[in-house]
């Protein structure tokens, strides 16, 4: 391929709305495009990566017994509607109609058609285990679009779906998926580690994440440092002290004055005490607009993914001006005494943070907070665990104390069991004659984010630095024209040999100097580089550099086709 | 692949509302599968078969330098307002909104984002020429989605672009795409011939159409029986016969009493005259509801495609009531005589095969039409071509006798030269230093049309009959279990070698008869079947056959992988 004619061209700096320096990069080597927010082209270089990236994928599903399909886009709403998900997706998907008014979703991922496809195909348990899979575009109407190809509107993913009879075929197909997921990330480069993680809008409720650490990365990941448990911060818990016995001689709470003080800094500075010490009740309201209220200690952050999946509802936000009026809470001044909760039906949940001490804690009237506060005594609710694991907390496994890395999610992988098959009326004929729910899985990695991971994670301050799997090209020619003529000619010649003996070539034609012309190679980021110019055809030689050597050493030109060969590992005879 | 295990079963019977004998097979054979009118998805056969012709295709594509990319399928609407076709388009498109309020299309096809791209990606004449292709799903809301595959709402489309300095270099790259398809149709065993097309709403001017010719087709290709004219209905044209002298002594036109007769039919038996001595006068309706009349003699047909182009409209329909009564033309007895065109603006085009000869005609009167109707004397309008080519009629090129035959368009090009970029504002520096606009063609292949159209074209009346270049596998081994248990040993061995020599096998290891198991192999049409039996055990052989063969043949044991391999063009040592 002659860059001159390359269809996307090198930038000298990114655009400044760029987020992250692998967005910078994947922008500057012209890898892809944004047509608009969260929508882009892969232009030809970024292109070779992202099917180099599915070709190791499919190999890896092919590999496991995994069967490829394709599925539209375009997707009925119908089968969503058997699920309930045309309803809980509706705030982050894309909708069509056609001109007779039919509703269409674009997928967002493509359980229900896989399910209803495998109720019609699969008749008996003879059939079964099946995986199947499919490279797909999906549509996700993405509020926080952002870092290029990290989190974007539209994007191909490799989803696969797994059918068995039960869940011990399930659970073997489940560890065969996460086995081929360790194996197709480490082909491409990609140091992932797979942790516990939440099921989100997917349901079921075992899964599993592939995270790469990274500081770019939106996911924060707990890992214990004393032994191997490590879960995705939405799904972290933490071994709890033990509990002690609530305390007998607290005296009875009494209201203390905290005139225009509503904020936890604002009342351990005026109170002089820790923020551990104080109770804050927050009132949150579900997608149905059920308001809840929430205790928690002033210390401990609510993690809103624990609080949806108890909840069971697809968002929570904070309540509004009438709720808090509805169950008298003075915002501000909330506490877990004197809500009216009882003829409103709001729940209380207790977070299992609160201890059995003395609290202070709002007191539900303007200007006011009561001391000790306690557990039992003065408020009861349910206790529940919905609050942040932090760095230095106990391990669930060990106890030993957990640390927080930050990790981009490059796959994931669920086991649903008889969720979707319940939902859609899935059977198949057991051996003993009677229906069985088709038991399910499902296996998705994103392509566009996985490149994106590459390029985050293996750059330095000139460049990308492509693994040799999924670089765009394997080596970069770049002719030095100067004022030899014979320059092109040997180049033209190199090129052809190299691409004669089956190499990947990028070859720079262009009519530009050293310097621009090595600044783009790095930026580039192909693994090996080969220079022609006139110094080089005085030796006889070709110049030879890997992207990240310093400097490059010169090979006979009858040696370099061979050698070439073996840097990339073409075992051919 | 066990067959056993593999997603999709065959079916005995079709459903009945499948229209055409290849869709009829597509459904049995277990290809592709319904989710919706015209949306289906991929079974494993019919995936694999779909990624054959892919890569045929992108193997064609990259022989002459064009550079696969990755365009959305969601595209912004912005693009599409630049050229207009956001508007045109409307009918037969897909549209959905963010949750911002932003407007998307569904792509119809990419022309406006690889301008879009091309615009800000070449900035001078050294760049050029470019060619640019991808494949990726378009969305089109056919309201006649039919024959499986042939006509469907979403499918993967290869369409690729070129971008030239100027019309010479266009040309050259639109002969090289011309090229291109013909050695793709010719590998993937369509027997395809280039016609002349017509551009409908892609703009530009000329434009080519790959036909495979079947019945079940749509569309209607002419063809001289004396020279290589060939073009589709939609555009082809004929030699007018000598333009005679008006007659001169033909009598005033004067009305004739028709009561109640108001069709061509009706009115030669009444008045026992030819349909082609009559005129018959159409009112019709632009997209933007301007109405013209037409006049054309009683025995041809009016071509919509050529009369939407000469008028440059999206759509063209039947006046309604309203038109009538303001153009003063009374229905079943309009004519060009007496029409209130002048003060509606209301164009009359007068068809090329209007002759110079009394005719009968409408008196724009109730239950009266008038005779001895001349053109030039009694009526006059803009002459133009919108009638169809019918059998018999004169090539345009040699004047000998053209057939009609019908096909199916399973490939188009188009040169739009720089019809696109004046619309866009795209435009490069040339070699003198202004800036010139950006030459353009398209290029596509529908991926399902043309797996349809093989199945159309290559069957029986047991199954499809795969090419073995797009056979889903290459080798069809079947198990006859019966009570020796050692077939499925031998059989599982048979299938371990063939797979380590390189050779695709479907391995029919089911618990069926014989019958059920042959009549599927014929049914899924892979192009060699290879049988273990207690029988062929016997013998130490296989048997071997070919799909289109009545009888297969005893092939040692010890020879069969090298068969096998000599059959299927394996050359590798």
């Amino acid at each position: 391929m002659k860059q001159s004619h390359l269809f996307g061209r090198t930038l000298r700096e990114a655009p400044a709305d760029a987020q992250t320096p692998g967005t910078q990069l994947m922008l500057r080597a012209a890898i892809a495009r944004p047509l608009a927010a969260g929508l882009y082209t892969w232009l030809p270089l970024g292109f070779r990566v992202a099917q180099k990236v599915e070709q190791i994928i499919r190999e890896e599903q092919d590999r496991i017994g995994a069967q490829e399909i394709r599925i539209p886009v375009i997707t009925p709403a119908e089968y969503w509607k058997e699920t309930g998900r045309w309803d809980t997706l509706e705030p982050v998907t894309f909708r069509t109609k056609d001109h007779g008014g039919h509703e269409y979703m674009i997928g967002y991922t493509h359980e229900e058609l896989v399910m209803h496809h495998a109720r019609n195909e699969i008749l008996s348990y003879r059939q079964l285990p099946m995986m199947v899979y499919h490279f797909q575009e999906k549509g996700r109407d993405e509020q926080r679009a952002r870092a290029g190809l990290l989190r974007t509107r539209e994007f191909v993913m490799k989803d696969a779906y797994s059918l068995d009879k039960d869940w011990e075929g399930l659970d073997k197909q489940y560890w065969a998926q996460h086995g081929a997921y360790a194996k197709s990330f480490e082909r491409m480069g990609l140091n992932a580690i797979s942790v516990e993680s939440d099921t989100g809008n997917m349901g079921g409720d075992v899964a599993h994440e592939f995270q790469v650490l990274t500081d770019v990365g939106e996911d924060r990941i707990i890992f214990c440092t004393n032994c191997d448990y490590r879960a995705n911060m939405e799904k972290a818990t933490r071994k709890l002290p033990p509990a002690a016995a609530a305390p007998g001689n607290v005296p009875a709470f009494r209201p203390i004055s905290t005139p225009g003080i509503t904020s936890i800094e604002a009342l351990t500075a005026s109170l002089k005490i820790d923020a551990k010490d104080l109770l804050k009740t927050l009132l949150m309201k579900d997608a149905a607009g059920n308001v809840v209220a929430i205790v928690m200690p002033g210390d401990r952050e609510l993690n809103e993914p624990k609080l949806r999946k108890l909840l069971k509802t697809s968002d929570v936000k904070f309540a509004g001006e009438a709720d808090f009026a509805a169950v008298g809470g003075v915002a501000g001044f909330v506490g877990p005494i004197g809500l009216n909760t009882r003829s409103r039906k709001t729940r209380v949940l207790v977070d299992s943070s609160v201890e059995a001490k003395p609290y202070v804690a709002g007191a539900n009237k303007m200007d006011t907070h009561f001391d000790n506060v306690l557990l039992e005594r003065d408020f009861t609710g349910e206790v529940v665990d919905v609050h942040d694991v932090r760095e230095g907390d106990a391990c669930p496994k060990c106890g030993g104390a957990v640390t927080i890395k930050r990790g981009v999610e490059v796959g994931n992988i669920f086991k649903f069991g008889p969720y979707y098959a319940d939902k859609m009326n899935a059977t198949y004929e057991a051996e003993d004659g009677t229906r069985k729910p088709l038991m399910f899985g499902s296996y998705g990695i994103g392509i566009g984010r996985a490149v994106q991971t590459i390029m985050e994670t293996s750059h330095d301050a000139k460049g990308i630095i492509w693994p040799l799997a999924v670089a765009p090209f394997q080596v970069h020619v770049v002719a030095l024209l100067g004022k030899d003529e014979t320059v092109t000619a040997e180049a033209d010649k190199l090129v052809a040999d190299l691409e004669a003996a089956g190499v990947e070539v990028l070859y720079d034609d262009r009519d530009d100097s050293a310097g621009v012309k090595f600044a783009d190679a790095d930026l580039i980021g192909i693994p090996f580089r080969l220079t022609v110019s006139a110094r080089t055809l005085k030796e006889s030689s070709i110049e030879l550099k890997g992207r990240t050597e310093e400097k490059g050493v010169m090979i006979p030109r009858g040696w370099i086709i061979a050698k070439v060969r073996d840097l990339i590992g073409d075992r051919r005879a």
